[in-house]
């Protein structure tokens, strides 16, 4: 069987290995389709040599149909669709006991510290797998995992009818943050300095501003009567995407911490204190987020097929990585099926 | 009358002022008591230069006695002791509209923006009263306004009983959020390099621990079951007092940002992502946290009379900045009557 395997610094290779039969309480997943997401290149470059072991099998956005199942499953039957919730906690650490088990102190992150789905055949224990309804398709239902993220900081933010939200960052996550927001009657902004991802947005029927081209705080006050917004996400991960978010913040304003920021950023801690802001951390999802993104891409909230760009098989994952690495597109997937 | 007025940075000077008479809805005040507020310090220093005008009388933690009314004032009597909620707001703009009127776009902070009551007379209007129990004396009334800064911290957390809270920094403002932090029935603990101000704040029967001789976030991981702290308190305006609080929170813990910043510190954005951490913003007190900190002083919870390291006459007030300034003393009061 092909997988697509990380075995060091920029180095991606298909290399064949035998699919692994479900033990108790597991199943194996004949997998359909697998989505390419930051994370996995941040793992090519070597950025994440900590928590992989070598060789890793990639991908944890993913969408597929149930082959085997293992001793002790009975929800579960061979050919439902499924999608996963790639987290698997422990249970009796402190976040898990304080009921926040996705925040697990011992969290597997299935694909990253496990091996994950880009692969033609995925073994999982039954507890990470999530119904896909049967008028969603494969391709559509392998968005559910970034668009669960979305739905998360969403509610995080606490957004809610009537407010006005920026998302600082056009990019796949998001864009799909904007989709998921403006499901709840409020007003959205994107800010986003590329072209081609602001008329992206742009088709989607979001608004979208170029922050090199206006002064967005000025924007957002013109646009609010002054006040500024009630929400902002910092998804750019820029120093620059964390200022313009504060700044344009009304008094109680909440900002969403969505981008990863590796190193500790400068934060404009006076205009939190002056204007009693609150930044929220969000991290992936739990699982009525991902129900309600399934929900969300079955409904058409969230417009999958607009979000995929291409699809490579297994054998071409490279070019998919190369094409999602050159920032020309929003969402790869891979097609795992065997003759895919 | 005497005033104590800054004249220009590093300059203090008791001046001879004719008293304002009070206009329509205004009361003038013979003021027993003028706190010294680290504001008062900073304003010396030439920091707020942009905001006061010379020669600017200083004060705004204070309490006295109601000697003139001005027209159409109904509700408060001559001899009425009173203390002051030195805020007044316009009513108009966008955070007075959507109800925080505390952080008014155009707030007049009284004893900065306008005159304050380091001196014999103060006048007022009539909104800014705060009524003051005869049990209370007017000396431990005087410390109505920071300790309504700390009742407006501890809301803003959330703070529960059963709780553990870390409180970073064990000087005046530091030590008032430990005393009213702990009447939720809370856990608490305060961080504080300095020993004679630990051993203030264990006199008063808080835990004090010295972040230069312990490892603070580990120390709070035993203390907590390896959970960490469910809030902290950022009161040390030090890049490292962020940093242990942030490491010391439990997931989903909750910091407030008390200290004022100046210059955008380094934030680890990181650990409030890994940990969905909240960072909240807390600026001054709205009425409900000014009558609770009366409450507070009244029932003896914040040991008012302890706080106090000095007590000096408006004609020694240079002396009185000099004892705050030196980091011995914790509260000094100016005693502004007229015999005082």
């Amino acid at each position: 069987m092909s997988a697509a395997c990380y075995v060091g610094e920029g180095q991606l290779t298909v290399m064949e290995l035998a699919p692994r039969d479900p033990g108790p309480g597991e199943v194996a997943i004949d997998v359909a389709y697998t989505g390419i997401c930051g994370t996995d290149l941040h793992i090519l470059h070597g950025a994440m040599d900590a928590r992989v072991t070598l060789p890793a099998v990639l991908g944890h956005e993913m969408s597929g149909t149930i082959a085997t199942l293992g001793e002790d499953v009975s929800d579960w039957s061979v050919g439902d669709r499924v999608t996963v919730m790639p987290l698997a906690w422990c249970g009796h650490c402190p976040a898990c006991r304080a009921g926040h088990p996705h925040i697990c102190h011992n969290l597997d992150f299935l694909g990253i510290d496990s091996p994950g789905s880009m692969q033609a055949s995925w073994t999982v224990p039954q507890d990470v797998l999530v119904a896909l309804p049967r008028t969603l398709s494969l391709k559509d239902s392998a968005l559910a995992e970034p668009t669960a993220v979305a739905v998360h900081d969403v509610r995080r933010s606490g957004l809610r009818e009537g407010e006005r939200a920026l998302v600082v960052g056009g990019g796949p996550i998001g864009v799909l943050i904007a989709c998921v927001a403006r499901t709840t009657g409020a007003e959205l902004l994107v800010v986003e300095p590329s072209e081609p991802r602001r008329a992206f947005a742009q088709s989607l029927g979001l608004h979208a501003i170029d922050p090199t081209a206006a002064d967005v705080p000025a924007f957002v006050a013109d646009w609010t009567d002054g006040a500024g917004a009630e929400v902002a996400f910092e998804v750019s991960g820029a120093i620059a995407g964390i200022e313009t978010a504060i700044q344009s913040l009304a008094v109680r304003g909440r900002l969403v911490v969505v981008a990863i920021h590796g190193t500790p950023p400068p934060v404009n801690l006076f205009r939190v204190f002056w204007r009693e802001l609150t930044l929220i951390g969000a991290r992936v999802y739990e699982r009525s987020d991902f129900e309600e993104a399934v929900a969300l891409l079955e409904s058409g909230a969230v417009p999958a097929a607009s979000m995929v760009s291409g699809i490579e098989p297994l054998t071409s994952v490279a070019a998919a990585f190369s094409q999602l690495e050159s920032g020309r597109a929003m969402k790869m997937l891979v097609d795992c099926q065997a003759g895919g």
